[in-house]
């Protein structure tokens, strides 16, 4: 992006706030240089941090808040509690228009709760989900949901399908992107009743996309599909177990070479050939999950993350606030109106569609 | 184990089968000197491979059978039309008094069902669940289930925390395992509503573990628990995806190496590093899972493996036989069995329950 734009930073988010908050956005700084900062935080601490970051001298504004929600702040009391915090003004922020994104490496479950109630829903969705990308061996496969959602009817499922869809359009440059079903096995009678049914409505569907069916948990890093949809309760338990055994592997390595004088000095040459490796698997890299299907470009950091980390998480946000993701949600959706307008009338008659009408759902893509 | 033993292997079921079925018996015939083997599936096909096979000469006996339950065959299907498969006939096997046990590479879910149909659940066992060891930080960790039941209430969790931490007591000498519930936070409040209510049943009960709480899905590579307790669906994806992410982090690493003349100079002397951390997170060493909760031993092996991971799932039944897991399990289920009759007898008066007398659960453990 080469016009102006403002980013809202949560900057007393995350375990290591908001010194790698600061740091992060320093690094950001430097690879887009037409980016401001909006920091919400401790004024006086953000102050005398800021000046060893000099990158930062003149892109970013400070403003303070007192209160800060902590890791164990329960979504309810978030809400309930919250108007006050770093977490709440950063996103107010977006929604009044002074940013047009925000960041924050703070409680998942809050700010997705607060950026639900600030920013609304997309129209026609149900359940905005937790977005982010895997590498894979041949590439990066987008993953939907991470765990905003525990549990899901087959409908959310096809939402996320279609978020996911547009994500990797729009993210990755797929004109039909595959889309599969995370499930414990490809045949079609695996699986829950929402996956069964969420199978079948994506079968029928008109979207965008090549349906792949079910796919297993082996299927992720292979890059067998372009989007993987899944619940948030096993999204998040495929995601931390994905990143947990990449670790184990790494710590393996590490303590293999260092138990033999001879790999040692073999490591003197292989070193560069194993840095790409760490390099291609480093979690920093994919740091960054949006929250798709929101009125809003909402990004989650890790809470643990470093300065590269943060600034990767920032990437996400610019990548989101330069390219019109939910323009093309909006328009995916009205592509299936239809068939789903059919399952609302089946379930409940009285309930009129939150979508847009038929017609609308016909036209070709823009 | 020093006294003769057989073991009835299903020779038909597998991708590889029956040729790795019969290599991989030979190759557990050399660690197990006391085994005999009981082959089911095509007699004219086994008696020529036989040949090939020095090491089973004299050490196996052949059964023919014409039916094998292929990998597509549903589960009710299985049970109705399987009783002349070389599946089923293996299983009977045991049940007569023949084998001490059976493995199979065929159908898990076939597997399962015929074996619950024969060999029935252990006294106070609603559900039999699939129980493997992970490679670990720091050693190995025993997860379940594995695939077998996709929707688990909390009854059906404790049941599996029992037969993990008896898991870990028999096969890794714990005398006091760690018990962890496989969730998407630490926190109290998080996960679904079975979670939650066996989290309270196991804090308040009397068994002979640590009931660690609430864990997550990196959790289980760090080693932080001895068992990691889940649902079938929630066990599978881990394992495949922990699966499907060291097989890329070893693909990335070949390729890597691959890439430079400097890197392939160096791995020279690496070698017999990089060959341990592979064969630490070789699938095939954890090839072998158990079926916890039957009245017998049955292993299934991967379906896809090759004749030394097929003679590692022949080792795990060799460990299960010559310790005697069940009976650890009975009297785990009879020391608990007071505060579940509570609990059952809160959910319906009438149900008698089907575990031993409070008395009994009182009794020090033998």
């Amino acid at each position: 992006m080469s016009a102006a734009f403002t980013i809202s930073l949560d900057a007393m988010g995350g375990d290591h706030a908001p010194e790698i908050v600061l740091k992060g956005a320093a690094l950001a700084r430097v690879r887009y240089p037409s980016a401001h900062f909006l920091l919400f935080g401790d004024e006086a601490r953000l102050n005398t941090l800021l000046k060893a970051e000099k990158a930062l001298a003149g892109h970013c504004t400070i403003r303070h808040t007192g209160h800060v929600i902590t890791g164990d702040t329960k979504p309810s009391q978030a809400i309930r509690q919250g108007r006050q915090s770093s977490m709440w003004k950063a996103i107010d922020a977006v929604k009044n228009g002074e940013a047009a994104g925000v960041v924050s490496a703070g409680n998942t479950g809050a700010l997705m709760a607060i950026a639900k109630l600030i920013m609304r829903p997309l129209p026609g969705i149900d359940r905005p989900a937790i977005c982010s990308l895997f590498p894979t061996r041949l590439g990066e496969t987008v993953m939907l949901d991470l765990g905003a959602n525990s549990l899901c009817d087959a409908r959310n499922l096809v939402e996320f399908a279609v978020m996911g869809a547009c994500f990797a359009r729009t993210m990755l440059g797929m004109a039909r992107p595959s889309v599969g079903l995370l499930n414990v096995g490809s045949e079609e009678v695996k699986g829950t009743d929402a996956l069964r049914e969420a199978n079948q409505m994506l079968r029928g569907s008109r979207l965008e996309m090549e349906f792949a069916g079910f796919i297993e948990g082996d299927d992720i890093a292979k890059g067998t599909v372009d989007v993987v949809v899944t619940d948030g309760f096993t999204g998040n338990v495929a995601l931390k177990t994905a990143e947990g055994t990449a670790k184990l592997f790494a710590e393996f390595l590490k303590a293999a070479i260092r138990s033999s004088l001879l790999a040692k000095f073999g490591m003197l040459f292989a070193k560069p050939a194993l840095a790409q490796v760490m390099a291609r698997t480093d979690a920093r890299r994919y740091n960054g999950a949006l929250f798709v299907g929101l009125n809003g470009v909402v990004v989650k950091s890790h809470g643990g993350t470093d300065a590269v980390g943060f600034a990767n998480a920032i990437g996400v946000a610019v990548d989101m606030i330069s390219r019109d993701l939910n323009s093309k949600i909006a328009e995916e959706l009205a592509r299936m109106a239809a068939p789903l307008e059919q399952a609302d009338s089946e379930a409940d008659p009285s309930t009129p569609s939150k979508t847009e009408p038929t017609a609308v759902a016909e036209a070709p893509t823009q």
